[in-house]
């Protein structure tokens, strides 16, 4: 096992009912600026639940946060704390509208030059406004980690600090009813790939980090199809909801290698298409595997054996196995798995590898062996 | 699944060398009190890495803290905190050193009378000391939780306290090389049963919460015999250092039913006889398991087919073989299953309960239905 430090301070409060304890968890003094999405908040009624426990507070608000947060969206938040000297920010809504709170916090105090700089160079956040999360979409674990991605003109980039750990955030399943089916979709898939892209690597000493993360995946091909069937079956959901928040909350990456190359990958789609963020994995994960099944061979067949049940068959029959039952778990859950069923183009594996080649993202995968080249094969190969 | 706050702050520094981490974790202007146990760590040059990191701060020493640590020990530990104007605790060594620590940490402070109010009564602990733990022997949790389990006279009691979360904790397995095969045989069946007791219980619609306490159990079931037979194997003991932590940290009974009923009847036997803890727990919980099994019946299924593979077979017979396959298990360990082996009368029975019925616990288990006849027949089958 790896050496690692594990810190989590953000407080859960999950379960029904719990967007009234907005009104202690905050500071009774907090001037707060509420940033949402395109406005489902409204139609679903936790838009008044939250402006109801804010009470008296002062509030600014800050709608129109887009599915994939816009750089220019959120500076127009920068702007309004400092106009309005608000100290605390509240996102309601999904991982976007949560993203993109986090660039806020951490760009509000920025002072080494346009925030951008956070993302395109890697500079380094040393300070952020406090913030919270009313989480209504279960997807990126946004809520509960230190992460964010953020997208400007054609430029899809993320960024991690530990300053920008929400402090507290409120999980109620009950927001999650009125989710569009292809969002309930999107969550599984998301989800699913982010435990894959901490786990499907090599053996490290590492066998309860395995375990659970082999368990969320186990939950999520159980869940996924019910939660689409069920739409208000408060225990799916919380299920859903729950599971969501443990795949990306650093528990189980702690003391073993990670992957996140279908991500990488992932974002470029997104950034030069617009294909929805899961979708994205969707087409990516399939195909990698298939290509680096040699460096993953080991992990392959113990992920074919625990979470698909797979056990006849050669070695090699049985990775193509996992990957056609995974396949199979994504098309059900309503997401192609190629990319000309997202009407992507088979040019767009040039396209890709070059964008990354020009920004020197030459080296991905827990072995820092997928290069351009690679990334071509791989998208080559969902075409 | 059940509404849940679930928030553990504490930083966790794991793995080969990270003792000398102090130095930078531990306010640099600290004045420390570092508490251990019978003196171990000077045997094994944790006591020597420790004092390299503290460097020049000011350091006073509580050594000689009891396996169950005791009330006397303790205050002796608050005497020096407000003699010398300490501001920081330092446990170095296993979960009696943390408990205790927790409680001098808890009753510095403490201005409401007597600090043993704060285990005898319950009385409120409204601040603590900050503290900080270097793990040398897994098996508790505490490093990682509230929890702390305090002796005085013939009483064993527990208190939980979010002010008594350790701000960090320092596990590095090698500290476990030089442990006692039956100390890492208590830690052991002391995770195990940790897990149990959040595990047993009644379906909650939580199928992630139940599949990472199997994740656990599994991965105990595993190891645990393999860390008696090498006993400086590093993957291994990180893995049982780390499965121990996550144990009792709180991620594994978030939103489900908890039973802690073989916890408090093996505390009497402690108390009454002076067993190990975790011997006690060896032979409550077959017991407990086989009383309880009509109201355990659907989670004693479950957990006999994904922790012990029993399929075949009608339910009880189902339920009667998982019990078999975990005494089994815990006398691998060098655990006996039965009061009579470690010397306990059968006599027991009646003094335990009517111990319980004098402190008025007289409703214990996941559904308060544990009252002192149960106990009784709990104990009389486990003669």
């Amino acid at each position: 096992m790896e050496n690692f430090v594990f810190r989590n301070p953000t407080k859960i409060l999950f379960g029904k009912g719990q967007i009234a304890k907005l009104a202690s968890e905050l500071p009774a003094q907090a001037r707060v600026l509420m940033t949402y999405g395109g406005g489902s908040i409204k139609a679903n009624g936790v838009y008044d639940q939250v402006k109801a426990a804010l009470g008296s507070r002062t509030v600014v608000e800050l709608g129109g946060i887009e599915p994939n947060p816009r750089y220019e969206t959120l500076m127009k938040g920068v702007a309004l704390v400092k106009e309005h000297r608000l100290d605390f920010l509240l996102a309601v809504g999904g991982g976007s509208v949560a993203d993109g709170t986090k660039f806020i916090a951490a760009a509000v105090p920025f002072t080494d030059g346009d925030p951008w700089r956070i993302l395109a160079d890697n500079a380094e956040v040393k300070a952020a406004v406090p913030l919270a999360c009313v989480l209504t979409l279960p997807a990126t674990g946004s809520e509960m980690n230190t992460a964010a991605v953020i997208s400007r003109g054609d430029q899809k980039l993320a960024f991690l600090s530990p300053h920008v750990f929400p402090v507290f955030s409120i999980l109620d399943p009950e927001t999650t009813f009125s989710l569009p089916p292809r969002q309930i979709a999107n969550g599984v898939i998301d989800s699913f790939v982010h435990v894959m892209e901490q786990y499907m690597t090599y053996p490290a000493g590492a066998p309860l980090q395995d375990r659970f993360a082999e368990s969320i995946l186990q939950t999520l091909v159980e869940i996924g199809p019910r939660l689409l069937a069920s739409p208000r079956d408060y225990d799916l959901h919380a299920s859903f909801m729950w599971t969501a928040t443990m795949a990306l909350n650093g528990v189980i990456s702690v003391g073993v290698p990670q992957d996140w190359a279908t991500h990488i990958i992932g974002h470029e789609l997104t950034a030069l298409h617009g294909t929805d963020h899961a979708r994205t994995l969707a087409v990516v994960l399939p195909s990698l595997l298939s290509v680096k099944r040699a460096t993953k061979r080991e992990k392959l067949l113990q992920w074919a054996d625990r979470v698909w049940g797979i056990r006849e068959g050669t070695p090699d029959q049985r990775i193509d196995a996992g990957i056609a039952k995974m396949r199979t778990f994504f098309e059900a859950m309503g997401a192609p798995t190629r990319l000309s069923a997202h009407g992507i183009p088979a040019s767009v594996a040039d396209v890709v590898a070059q964008r990354l080649a020009e920004r020197k993202v030459t080296a991905i995968g827990e072995r820092g062996d997928i290069t351009p080249a690679v990334v071509r094969e791989i998208l080559a190969a969902a075409a």
